[in-house]
């Protein structure tokens, strides 16, 4: 049995309880969202180890950070450095995206070692091992696509992204209508050139049945990919992103009727005034199952920057209905993140998480900004300290500048709260 | 003749044409704007030495730069590096907020060295020339008050905060309505412990004639201050905010009528979904003149994160019609910015005007962001760079890790145009 199928019987188990009473929700109604698919619970693969996790429609949004090595850098104990400040600055879930030669020591030291859910991209590793066992990364086999699946399955992997949604007859026709972006996921072009090279249909996409007994066997959640996601404002929700996305919308179906957990994963690049109508077509075509954004990135030139692009964007996703976020770090578009950069993006997504759930959830959310105004009114600074997304920063910020008085350097004697007293002016 | 006097009889002045040209606009349409009031024109009191700077509908969405020392930390170097970093990184506008002993020779400095227009709020030197002269700020004299704003014009200060809005109705009724951060203005304290001290009339307020015949006499741009603005959250939108803008809308009308431009101030802390809505009522009830915005800010919790949470709401507020972006850095609620802090601060309000401005202004805005796609899918790093927002940091982020091929750190040979060349999936 599923987490889902034990849902749908009407089964609260111990981990719905838990995430229940970290959402401080009653058990039942995270149980109905399960059972319809709003909802999916994740983290449960490894146990005790780990923290559940419960991401989809009226939760707090949820924040993932990316860590893994690349090809041209690697050094495991910098990787599991990055999955450690995640984990310190708040982020709720981590995917290991290595495309490294040790990439499965980076996973499983990621596995044993943080308290977080695990999500992976299992196409990468198929790639990777692909080149150097055969040359090419168009050598995948199709089962060594799915062995690969399984063994992360098998190792506790908690969610996988899954590009099926590329299908043979969408890829043909790539080369046809002009982009400006072309394809940029990594797992999306893997498959297209794939596609394109062996003139067959994507192994994911053919194989989904098997692939949903293995999801059911080891009860991963599934999200699924978006490979054609806009790489530019320019492109953003074209006819590929659009025809992907109703490919996807039958997936989901196709999951739900397996009993096997599902997430969307949504753009990518787009103008900001195009992000709601993104979130609200995502919720409406797949039913209200839980919607992944990237970002969204909302201009393309701000390199260096891109996490505060995608606050931007995913402030404004979130607030629409997007459940969860994955981070962007400033060195987006440019580098593998440092560690520095982890924490950066960690707290850019959660501000943005946050901004969108005091508008979504009330005050369940909103009741931290409120008695950080009533500290603030006091002058209580280390109960502001406390409540700041990013306590360790805060007081660093105030504390670089001695101040004379119990204001902050920017106005001191002339601060509002020290010429006229909150209870002056009515505080409350 | 004031500006907008000129622009009324139909004038199309030198200054009007640089403004246009900057804004790739017809000098007549700007001409419009200037003489109905909905454009703003500064920058031309010290001649030559700055640049025209337009604001309002239509427009490039402008930003501004806060400096200024404190009564805590004051030296006259470090306020001229940050305004000159400011300009550096692309401000459109400095506003000069000393509040320190040498606070005449900051701004002398600031508008001798710098090419950008400059603005300042008058009631904080009344305010601090009151403490030094007569022992407390409620020993303003009004004249004293009304001598500053002369003196700045005098000087060549192009805009100038004028606190008008709160008068001594409303803050009579301050300790009646619990407010949550009670007054978060500056100079709306020292204007309300004025007023209650003295039983007496706002001094700008009453005196708002004898302040457009000033405003008149050296062409000045008078921007409304919004003493009552939120500060926290929960005061969003609440009775005084909107009562004093209904002041503020009739002060609005009085220098229209005078001949004199003005700009609104608007609020403040507030919550994600209620930006918009703020933003249209401000251009609505003020008819169309140029909205001025601190933020917003739309959590409370982001202390030292606050450039992040600022352009959130910026981006949002700028989509729908806001025309200024007061910066915030990483500083705000916390201390005296950094020159770090500048520049992190204005690139981020940049970036949420950018972003709006996609929106607002289509391909006169876009096609920054189009050329940036198509520098991406050619790996052309020199272009990429050169159309960042900071190239410097964009260099830097990319460079600090070396890489082996022509893609970057983070996917080094699996990048997605190594794998499917642009020209393979019909990039354009």
């Amino acid at each position: 049995m599923t987490v889902m199928d034990e849902a749908r019987r009407g089964r609260i188990t111990e981990e719905v309880k838990a995430a229940a009473k970290e959402e401080g929700l009653e058990p039942e109604k995270l149980r109905r969202g399960i059972a319809s698919g709003k909802i999916i619970l994740t983290g449960y693969a490894r146990g005790e180890r780990c923290k559940i996790v419960a991401v989809g429609e009226g939760l707090r949004t949820k924040v993932n950070a990316n860590v893994g090595a690349s090809s041209e850098f690697s050094n495991i104990k910098i990787e599991l450095e990055k999955a450690l400040t995640a984990v310190r600055y708040g982020a709720d879930t981590l995917m290991d995206l290595s495309t490294s030669e040790d990439l499965n020591e980076i996973r499983r030291l990621i596995l044993k070692e943080t308290p977080l859910p695990v999500g992976t991209v299992p196409i990468y590793q198929a790639g990777v091992e692909a080149i150097r066992k055969h040359g090419a990364i168009v050598d995948m086999g199709e089962d060594e696509v799915l062995r690969v699946v399984e063994n992360h399955a098998k190792e506790g992997v908690d969610f996988m992204t899954i590009h099926a949604g590329i299908t043979q007859g969408i890829t043909a026709q790539l080369a046809e209508h002009p982009r400006v972006a072309g394809v940029v996921s990594r797992g999306g072009v893997f498959l297209a050139s794939w596609i394109l090279h062996h003139k067959a249909e994507n192994p994911f996409y053919k194989n989904f049945d098997y692939l949903l007994e293995i999801a059911r066997s080891y009860d991963f959640c599934i999200s699924l990919g978006d490979s054609l996601r806009p790489g530019s404002l320019a492109d953003a929700s074209d006819w590929f992103q659009i025809q992907e996305l109703l490919t996807v919308q039958k997936l989901v179906e196709r999951c739900w009727r397996a009993g096997v957990q599902v997430m969307v994963e949504g753009p990518g690049h787009l103008p900001l005034n195009q992000v709601e109508a993104n979130v609200v077509l995502h919720k409406s075509l797949c039913k209200g199952a839980p919607l992944y954004l990237l970002g969204p990135i909302v201009t393309d030139i701000g390199a260096g920057y891109d996490h505060i692009v995608g606050a931007v964007g995913g402030a404004v996703a979130a607030m629409a209905g997007a459940d969860f976020l994955c981070y962007v770090t400033p060195s987006e578009h440019l580098a593998l993140p440092t560690v520095e950069d982890v924490r950066e993006g960690v707290i850019a997504a959660r501000l943005a998480a946050h901004c969108a759930d005091v508008v979504k959830l009330g005050e369940r959310a909103s009741r931290h900004d409120l008695e950080m105004a009533q500290a603030r009114a006091k002058l209580d600074w280390e109960t502001m300290y406390k409540l700041s997304l990013d306590p360790v920063r805060a007081r660093e910020v105030r504390e670089k500048g001695k101040t004379k008085t119990d204001a902050c350097t920017m106005c001191g004697q002339y601060c509002v709260y020290r010429i006229l007293p909150a209870k002056q002016t009515g505080c409350i």
